[in-house]
């Protein structure tokens, strides 16, 4: 009897979305989840018993059985939470696999995790894929966007299985590309979480502003994000955003004043953050969304701090010329936000030499997976004219507009400035243009104080790079 | 014989500046050099031969003849790069030392490394102590601030031994105190390096709206920095700052206009953003500061990007106003640097029970170190009436500066971003402040986005926290 095609482990809502995915692209599919929680344990033998009924996928219980219902090269995907249980599973799976055979990790493990499993594994002769999967659980079950890297040797195997199931854009293009070696896959998600940190907030400073600075209703918020939500500016989370806004309570008011303020991560966005400062690239906007978002935890320090030093900057009346201006200012941070991030990947790759393409990776993005809008297909095109970043200098409808929004971008955060509404996001976006258009920046005073205390050295500017001088400065 | 009192190993600038402070305040001393590059050698050499001539410092050749020289129990105190060589250096130390012997690591190692090490060295019954050294070169001759922490049963000898070389203040109380188990000592001072980083940035930022908005000369700039260099505004780094910019070149020009805009770092910063990143802390302003300082790095796409997007808005004259302004501005912000570091000493001895005295740990500050200044008194105080966070709002005279300070600071913020000055740290404490005034944040339509595309769920604002919704979006 020939065996499954597929073996899935972890039956959380992700892993029953991709095994269903699987079996509906024609895969049969062995399925095994560790013990779990009773309530846990109830609701995936609920999975099997209605939504499995006359399908390919068979529940195993133990993992031997698992392992034995799978045709080699065995290509087992786990989809458990990022952390000791991957190392533990890897750890149960090891005895029973055999060389060939391919483990493949869908969750959010940091890459140098996945780098050192990668290793181990490849000394018993076992390939190790690092795959990154967007898209939330209806991604899962209808199409997400992939993002695979690790053991070279079965990437045309790992292709083929997970285009089969990833979204696919309207041309007919797969949502799944190799990405690269070792633990590429998972550092390319992490980097897409990251922008999608960066993304969401500027959407909520930009609905902060209409809210408290012009004074609109939901309902009017939800009307202008509609009208952003077009063409190169259309994307997944305005589309979202406008249906959030668009949803009333039981009471027929908008459900969101009724959603408390206090933003939750899973952290892979300080996940990333902690790869910036690893390989020393910059990320302020990223970082700013995602210091926004803790803050916001700490609500009832908000709340007595409110109180006792409100604000009583004035709010402007609804306008339409801010309101064209926000638009800009939104769509620039945006592209701040994406350049950014590539500029993490491209440092990445020249650190590890996971020759990354990134019009490949920004492709995958396309469709699928939470940040895809329409700016993918000009950032994509901009990239394979040239890798060179920032991929917005060398294209020049791209660089056209930062010219026409320049100014509309600075009267934004003037005004939020002026009226008391938090931009960090924005204002962090502003200021990392701001940075790169300097060709001098006071950064030279800071090279000179650390010569001063702790005699650190400095370069001249008359001098070549690499020579570096030291001044007595106390006699 | 008796033995030397302290043993320390490795003679860079800093190793050889604290053992002759040691020496000079009484203490023996035994030095050891592991095998360095053929240069290092000759300059330790130099040192031992010119400056220990008919001092009690004495240079061992081997590790046990220096292990035997030290009188029990024995002080070992490690000058040496952060990293891998510590490791190595106690496992060379380890089969020479006899239970009750202390190592103490004076670079800057990770915290948790710190942490990983005591727990090694405990079992072998070595107490081992991570102690934060500030002071640069200077103040490790003459008298640095220094943060102990770790074994706890040696505690006295630590203090009795580091209050000997430590800083003083003009009341003669010294620049060290006992900061806590673990490696809370390191800990304090990678939290110090942040702040460090931030106000550097908040000088530079301030320097460069004078420069290049106000078009203010060189000297004039150290004239206004001179200035706010008094009472509460004193410190150390407005002190170098002063002189940094009233110290000309060889050809009578100021030097700070020689020297390269690219500014360095050691990695201690970026490492407090992975601690505040792992605990969940916003440190938005220190974290712009670090982004600056990669972003200044790239001065090659910087100087190129200038080219093609060159900025065109105005600059203002010379004006008193915006002067006074810029002094709200940068005294303001610099008050949200240390709060972002207190919050995170908050949480990191809550989340390791360090139970930090944050009073004491500010008075530690005071002299001896690169962020000291004036205004650390204040905030002593303030901790001293309510350790509750942040220390400016239960205290009446900082809280009025707040009031004070607020339009100016948001003046200077918008005059900055009009003529397209990057100011990422002054922007990012504001934006702080701001998040903190706020009773209602839009993140209430972050936890929508996410409970769309991930069934994250939310909380409400009229239900019980820890009660959580989902919203079935699509139906």
């Amino acid at each position: 009897m020939k065996g499954a095609d597929i073996g899935i482990i972890g039956l959380g809502i992700m892993g029953q979305n991709i095994s269903l995915n699987f079996e509906r692209n024609g895969f049969s599919v062995s399925v095994y989840n560790r013990n779990m929680p009773p309530d846990e344990n109830r609701r995936s033998a609920e999975f099997i018993e209605t939504k499995c009924r006359d399908k390919r996928i068979k529940r195993l219980e133990n993992i031997g059985e698992f392992i034995r219902s799978i045709s080699k090269p065995r290509k087992i995907i786990l989809m458990i939470t990022a952390g000791a249980s991957v190392d533990q599973i890897i750890t149960e799976l090891l005895p029973g696999l055999e060389p060939g055979d391919i483990i493949i990790d869908g969750g959010n493990s940091y890459y140098s995790d996945t780098d050192r499993r990668l290793g181990m594994l490849e000394e018993h002769g076992i390939a190790f894929i690092g795959a990154g999967i967007s898209g939330g659980e209806w991604g899962a079950l209808n199409g997400p966007s992939i993002m695979p890297g690790g053991s070279s040797n079965v990437r045309m195997i790992i292709e083929s299985v997970f285009q089969a199931i990833s979204a696919r854009l309207d041309d007919g293009s797969p949502c799944c590309k190799w990405i690269g070696p070792g633990g590429s896959g998972h550092f390319v998600k992490m980097t897409h979480n990251g922008i999608e940190y960066g993304i969401m907030q500027l959407i909520a400073e930009s609905y902060d502003i209409m809210r408290r600075v012009l004074n609109m209703s939901v309902n009017e918020i939800a009307g202008v994000f509609g009208q952003w939500n077009s063409g190169i500016g259309a994307s997944y989370l305005l589309d979202i955003t406008v249906e959030v806004l668009r949803r009333n309570d039981a009471d027929g008011c908008p459900l969101i004043d009724k959603i408390l303020d206090s933003a939750n991560d899973k952290g892979s966005g300080r996940s990333m953050i902690n790869a910036a400062m690893e390989l020393g690239v910059p990320a302020p906007t990223i970082s700013a969304a995602i210091s926004a978002r803790l803050q916001s935890m700490n609500r009832e320090k908000r709340a007595e701090i409110s109180k006792a030093y409100s604000l009583n900057a004035g709010s402007l009346t609804k306008n339409g010329e801010i309101l064209g201006d926000l638009k800009e200012s939104y769509f620039l941070s945006l592209l701040t936000v994406f350049e950014q991030g590539l500029e993490l990947l491209y440092a990445a790759s020249e650190k590890y030499e996971w020759r990354l393409n990134l019009a490949d990776i920004v492709s995958v993005w396309k469709g699928g997976c939470i940040i895809q809008g329409g700016i993918l297909n000009t950032i994509e095109n901009a990239l394979k004219q040239s890798q060179s970043l920032p991929f917005f200098i060398n294209n020049q409808s791209l660089f056209q507009l930062f010219l026409n929004g320049d100014s509309p971008w600075r009267r934004v955060i003037s005004v939020a400035t002026s009226t008391g509404i938090p931009i960090p996001a924005i204002s962090a976006s502003l200021a990392w243009i701001d940075t790169m258009r300097s060709e001098r920046l006071p950064a030279s005073l800071i090279q000179a104080q650390r010569d001063y205390f702790g005699a650190h050295t400095y370069e001249r500017i008359d001098r070549a790079r690499g020579e570096f001088f030291h001044t007595r400065w106390k006699d």
